[in-house]
Formats: structure tokens, C-alpha cells, sequence
């Protein structure tokens, strides 16, 4: 049997090639080695959107899309919508039973959105909660692992904790504890160079761009901000250019990006012309997106694809919610 | 139609006469006019018995059987068990969106608890969650009325707050804002005099009670202390003996009662004399109840009745967990 992996986003917005370097390229080349289910987490989005939740329906369903075009297979991996796994709720109820207020408040993970998001003394209550609803997301379905970022490791220990409290009571190994798994999650800089990438900073390609739009954002992109003319030295270190080409290059692209590089760093080729093939390079790596994006961009579709994977998810949820409740007596 | 009360215990040990002069007496009289849904919160009584959740289920059984024995009608009124409608939970993870941890940390109530049951910062998330539970349970079945004493009415305001904020952004009234209930809600002494009657003080007597466990109980009440021997005036005041015969007589009793008061003041009858009296006093009283209590003590019965009138609840949780979802537009 293959192990099993949670991942999956919150449905605020539209995906961009950021959160391809930092998850979705990762989803995709575990997808055969491993039993994945992936969560679209509407109920977490009303953390940010709680003011206008009706957006966030669309969200789901384009980040889904998103998921698809970058190559995941519906046949293989399993897509859920949180708001559709009422067992998610449930357990989380009980497991916020045993978790100290002051232990979800100690959550650096929490700490730091707070700080981030600029949310000051008004984040809501759900906010504070929101980790054990991950650890539920995480134990409804027994995944072993969890792809995380740093800033994500310690919701994983809370998880971890559910679960051997869990199995404390239960005299017996109920739930295997998840482990993190902190492989190549790369984090790509703005178009603007921006260790942020997003929406409102308008410095970020989605995933689907055309080549226009690729040409745009890439043309305007930010370089080494100290060289004047195309015959100046310029510094590849830190060169969003030439970070995104790393990023995404094919080995085909390699020798080109080497003598590139050379030539930037003498002064010996222009910001427009490594630009320009940087265009290239984006614009092959989008073309399969594109396609796939074309193909599932049907509403009746993702919504069979959605169903289908929370019907797989909520036949585990209930059987191990039915374990948990064993294990503190609820069974009427 | 009749207008819907939500009312109920959270099943943390036997219910005693103090249980019945505080709610079940008010519960029994407004069931005709009423429609009565009474929730078993066993979900809550994880928030004291998380250590010890399996006596837990014990307990829901034993306190729907109280509710029962005092001449609650299953036939019309809806006995629930909090777990066994996931729709709650649900419910209550939206509404969390939307309180913000402040607010809940702001209700007084919460902030008495704490107090009360000396739980320094040891208290559980699930503890500062379970305002938005109670929330959840009065909305889920759209109640109008729901039963407090002072100390709930921050929950009632919370859950007021929680059905404003789903119509304004539904831009209708969806949810009736409850409204408290403050009727007849008594406090009962225990029998030592102590304010707080309880099972770990040891000061009070179950709904049930044999004749010998009222006996003993009652001849060892405390009186007036005071009051050394029978000639002395003693204090009626403030005495349980006198506070027991005023909230369990009936009108039959009236006289004796009236005679024994001013007898007692002036010295002229013993504590043993009028203890006797409450004995049979509240034998009487528990006679029909301990009848009752044969009828329905059956695990089998009980469980029927619990599954019977959950069905009736989850109903009715479906289908406003629905406007719910409507509301913030998650209806894949």
C-alpha cells in the first residue's frame, strides 16, 4: 500500500507560478509514489475572506483548475473541499478539547501570521482554531505525510501531538503520527524581486498566463538595479531574470543559461536579450498548462472531479471519526 | 406553530433536586406550549472530562433518563446528543470565521468559568470555542427561546450577534435573533447551606433518591446555626430546611409549613420534628420520579429515544446548516 500525503491550499486567489515552485512542482512529481489527497481548504479562506465568503466558491474551483493543469491526475489523486467533510469539523471539535488555549496561542506558525497578515488584536477565533482543523484534515484521512514549508512545521507537531494523545487514550497506536515532509519547496521571488510574490503586490505570472501576458510581466521585470548600460558588469546573484530562468529551465535551456550568465556578469549581453528568452522558457513550461487549463476549464467537470475525490476523503474521514469516537466513548 | 425552545445539560454526572429547582421544573411546565428540543452536550462535557472521556456516554444516559423521570414527555419533547449532530460542529466552525478571538475571550461567562472552576490558564481552546458551539446549537434548530440563568445570557448575546451577522450578509432574516428566557430559574442551598450544591461537596440528593437517602440526607441538614436547642427561636430565614420546604411543597403543605415557620422563631417546634416533615415532604415529591425512573431505565429505551429525537434535530440542522452554507456560498 502506498503511503499517504496531505497537502493542498487555501482558495484566496488565483495560483501563480510561485506557488508552482513551492508546492504544486512537488504535488506533481509525488503523485505516483504516493496515495495523495488534496485538500481545497474554503473553510480556512473564510479566515482572510470572511467579509466576502461568496468568492470564495470561484476560488476553489480556480485553484482546482490550477491543480490539474499543472499535470495532477484526478484519476490518481484525491481533490477535496474542506466544507465537504463534515467529519473534518467533528474531530476538530473534539481534538480542541485537548489542546490547551494557551498551547494554540503558543503556535509560532500562528504567531507569525498574525504579525504578516497585520492582523492586529481583530483575527478571529476560527484563525486560533485553524491549526487543529489541519491537524483533523491531516488525521481524517491517516496521511503519513505532509508536505510543509518551515513556516508549517508547527502545525505538524500539533498534529503529532493530537495524535499520540489520541493514542494515549486509546491504550493502542489509533493514528500514526504524520511526519513533515520537507523536500525541494523552493520559494521564488516577485517579478519585482520581492521575497513576497502576490496578487495585491502585482509583481507575480499566473499559472494559464498567455504569452503576452508572460511577455509583459517578464519585460518589466526587475534586474540588477545597478547596471545602467547593456556593456556594465551586472550581478546574476539575486537577478529575479535569472532566478525564474533557474526556476524554470529545461535541460535543454542549460548551456544557453550558462553563457548568459558569463556574458551578464561581463557585460557582454542585455537585459532585453536575456529577457526575451526568458519569455521562451516560460512560455514552453506554460504551454502544456495552458492546454490542460483549456481542457478542464468546464464547471460541470471540476465539480465531478471535486465530488468524486471528497466522496474517496469522507469514506476515511467517517470511518476514522467513528475511531476516534470509539476512543472517547461516543457510541450511541 | 409552536415557538421552539433550546434548553438541555451538559452530562457531567447525575442530576440532583438542585438540577430540578434550577431548570427541569421550568422544562416540564413550558412543554406543552412549547416546542421543546433539550440538548445532551456531550461534546461539552469533554471540556471538564477530557481525562476521563468514556464515563462520559454514562452520564448522557443517566441525565436523559433525569430529564425522563421528572415527567418530560419523549413524545414531545426532542432529546439530542450534541455528538450525534455533525451539523453543530460545522455550523460552529463557519460561525468562528466570524467571532473574533477577542470577542470570545471578552465573554464574561467564559471569564466567570475560568474563575469558578479554577482553571488558571490550564482551560482548553475547546472551552473558549464552546460559546460559538452553544451558538451553533440554538441556531441549528432556529430556536426562539432559550432558557438562562443570568450566567448564560453573555451566550445568548453572543449567539444574537452570530444570527445578525448571517443576515447581514444574507441580506434577509434568515435566523431569528433568540431571545432569553429568564423565568422562574432558582438556585437551590445544598444541604450543608453551602450556595453551590454539587456531587464532590456531598451536599445534595439525586433525583431518585430511595426514602433512606432522603432520610439521612435531611436529618443531617444544616439549620440555623445558632440555634442550640428546640426552645431557642431559631432563624427560618436563609435556614435549607425551611429554603427545601418552600421549594418542593405543595399546596396541601402550605399550612403546616406556615405554622412550622412561626413555631420555628418562636422556639416552640425542633429541627427533628420539622426535618420529618420535609421528609415526607420530599418523598412525595420523588415518588412519582422514582415510578418514572423504573419505566424508563433501560439502555435500549433511553437509547431509542435519544436516536429518535437526535433524527428530529439533525432535520432540522440540515436544513439550517444549508442557509449557512447558502449564505457564504459554499453550495458545490
Amino acid at each position: 500500500m502506498k503511503k499517504r500525503i496531505l497537502t493542498g491550499d487555501t482558495p484566496t486567489g488565483k495560483l501563480h507560478i510561485g506557488h508552482y515552485v513551492g508546492t504544486l512542482k512537488n504535488r506533481v512529481a509525488l503523485q505516483d509514489e504516493y496515495e495523495e489527497f488534496i485538500i481545497l481548504a474554503d473553510t480556512h479562506a473564510l479566515s482572510t475572506l470572511s467579509g466576502n465568503p461568496r468568492v470564495i466558491q470561484g476560488h476553489t474551483l480556480s485553484v482546482l483548475l490550477a491543480n490539474l493543469a499543472v499535470g495532477l491526475d484526478p484519476e490518481k489523486v484525491h481533490f477535496f473541499a474542506e466544507s465537504l467533510i463534515p467529519e473534518i469539523y467533528e474531530m476538530a471539535a473534539i481534538f480542541s478539547m485537548y489542546v490547551s488555549h494557551n498551547r494554540a496561542l503558543r503556535n509560532p506558525t500562528v504567531k507569525d501570521e498574525i504579525t504578516m497578515k497585520g492582523l492586529g488584536d481583530r483575527f478571529s477565533l476560527g484563525f486560533v482554531n485553524y491549526p487543529i482543523f489541519q491537524a483533523a484534515d491531516i488525521l481524517c484521512v491517516k496521511a503519513d505525510l505532509v508536505p510543509v514549508g518551515k513556516d508549517q512545521e508547527a502545525h505538524i507537531e500539533q498534529t503529532r501531538e493530537l495524535a499520540r494523545e489520541m493514542n494515549r487514550i486509546a491504550g493502542s497506536e489509533v493514528f500514526p503520527e504524520p511526519e513533515g515532509l520537507i523536500g525541494e519547496i523552493g520559494k521564488l521571488v516577485g517579478t519585482d524581486g520581492n521575497p513576497k510574490m502576490g496578487k495585491s503586490l502585482g509583481n507575480t505570472i499566473y499559472l494559464g498566463a498567455t504569452t503576452d501576458e508572460i511577455k509583459e510581466k517578464v519585460m518589466s521585470m526587475y534586474t540588477d538595479p545597478n547596471r545602467i548600460h547593456a556593456s556594465d558588469p551586472g550581478k546574476v546573484e539575486g537577478n529575479p531574470v535569472f532566478i525564474y530562468l533557474d526556476a524554470f529551465k529545461t535541460p535543454e535551456d542549460e548551456e544557453q543559461i550558462a553563457q548568459f550568465k558569463q556574458a551578464y556578469t561581463q557585460g557582454h549581453v542585455g537585459d532585453v536579450e536575456v529577457k526575451t528568452y526568458l519569455v521562451g522558457v516560460l512560455d514552453r513550461f506554460m504551454a502544456p498548462i495552458r492546454e490542460r487549463m483549456e481542457k478542464y476549464n468546464n464547471e460541470k467537470l471540476l465539480l465531478e472531479i471535486l465530488h468524486a475525490g471528497s466522496k474517496t476523503t469522507q469514506g476515511e474521514a467517517q470511518k476514522n471519526l467513528e475511531e476516534v469516537k470509539k476512543i472517547i466513548g461516543f457510541v450511541y
